[in-house]
């Protein structure tokens, strides 16, 4: 296993972006020997449009939006590539080398600036008939909870990421702008105000998991993303409120844990995508 | 297409109600001709432990609880059997020759006692590891709403099911004990209070929905069951309810419709079985 890291160049445009991420892989082909590139797989945030190979609605990286990726990198490359959207990477990664081993069923949740996620059932990326499915950030938790820039009330997002983790402890009192490891040492020191934000987080993660166990009976989900090392503060609510709420849960050896492969997940998915 | 209809006779014990399936079968093995018997698809409550053949937590078929039902049957036709649950099997029978026909990914929720329903992936049930997927009926709508017999507070059965119409009825003051039926006729005379019950009942069903757009992204969820009459009074408050709370809702061409084939659903789909 090879592994060659860059920042993205935004500021030079997108063709700048396109040329490393080539440049990178030509370099590891080489390294390799051309015979052994079966493929490419490239992991993104945004929306995929399968068929067509591009990246739609990712605020984060302008200039892609309907751009040719798919194609261009193929071009440049002359191997087959695949598109993935990163959270659907990830979970493929925890399924191929990480806690998913040896479970062709599984959701992965990552809790990070937002709540993204991953659904692999039957081995493969459940895609939904746009690409849209496993978007388990807005699923609504809290009939009229905080309110969410996609319009909702209440999205787990909005109640179990690390910005919501920031934002119930501000309004706890618990600082101007507290980062989400500040509030966690908070909670390690004692303090119950601290605690009790995590107390929520883990109630709206254990209602949007009891949610997706009783749609999909899964035998397994998984969790990541920077918020997970509170785990100890959230996991007991959590998982309290999925046996109160899940028949299911409460009746089979269903596991909710911690994924095993942190930020690296996405990029063994997107390895795994050419040989899956 | 053919069909027997005939009383389960429960009374008479579970040796008699099976031994009235392996008649009605025979008869129409015999009016075909044996050659003609690919197999047998059986539709049953509770849940089926698929790789068993058997039925367990049926609580209206008392003696079937682990009774080997595949393969006594099997024995007495030789054919094979595959035994499914009824709501599953009423959604593949949508999928087959209802509301569904073209789509390979759909859900159907059934409104009646209780919210059943079942989920098609790649033109397949979903059955999970357990055979307990597809329970919508038990999603946690209102975190602190009625509470429900599994345990949980605020289960979409207890929002949008008939028997939740007539129990809010009878909280709204309309009478001891009204039927959904007669809570809808209340509603078409313009009774205010009434149509606030089916308004509940939307405002339910466009939260559990917009979760499963969010989670699935498929582009069809049929609904079914004695409440579908009262369509025009729940369906703008659930569909306005699944905009507001579905990005993906409002962004693709996602359809919430009617199912088809009412009570008819799980036999089509049983048939479809064994040549699915």
């Amino acid at each position: 296993m090879r592994k060659i890291s860059g920042a993205t160049h935004l500021s030079e445009g997108r063709d700048a972006v396109v040329d490393d991420m080539v440049t990178a892989i030509r370099s590891l082909r080489d390294e390799f020997g051309a015979a052994g590139l079966a493929g490419v797989g490239v992991g993104s945030p945004g929306f995929i449009i399968l068929e067509k190979g591009v990246i739609t609605n990712a605020p984060n990286l302008p200039g892609f939006d309907n751009f040719p990726l798919r194609d261009e990198i193929g071009r440049a490359l002359g191997a087959p590539v695949i598109l993935e959207n990163d959270a659907n990477a990830a979970a493929l990664g925890e399924k191929w080398m990480g806690a998913g081993r040896g479970f062709d069923d599984l959701a992965l949740l990552t809790l990070g600036t937002g709540v993204g996620g991953g659904i692999i059932h039957g081995g493969k990326v459940v895609h939904g008939f746009m690409g849209m499915a496993g978007e388990p950030g807005h699923i609504t938790v809290i009939e009229n909870g905080n309110p969410c820039g996609c319009g909702n009330y209440g999205c787990l997002e909005k109640h179990a990421s690390a910005t919501a983790v920031k934002a119930m402890a501000r309004m706890m009192g618990l600082g101007d702008d507290p980062t989400s490891e500040e509030v966690f040492q908070l909670a390690v020191g004692g303090n119950e105000r601290a605690k009790a934000v995590f107390v929520a987080m883990g109630t709206a993660l254990g209602i949007a998991l009891a949610t997706m166990i009783n749609l999909l009976n899964f035998p397994l989900y998984l969790l990541s993303g920077g918020v997970l090392g509170a785990w100890d503060f959230f996991a007991p609510t959590m998982l309290a409120e999925c046996s109160r709420r899940s028949f299911t849960f409460r009746s089979t050896n269903t596991r909710i844990e911690k994924a095993a492969l942190g930020n690296e997940a996405g990029l063994y998915g997107a390895a795994y995508l050419p040989i899956q």
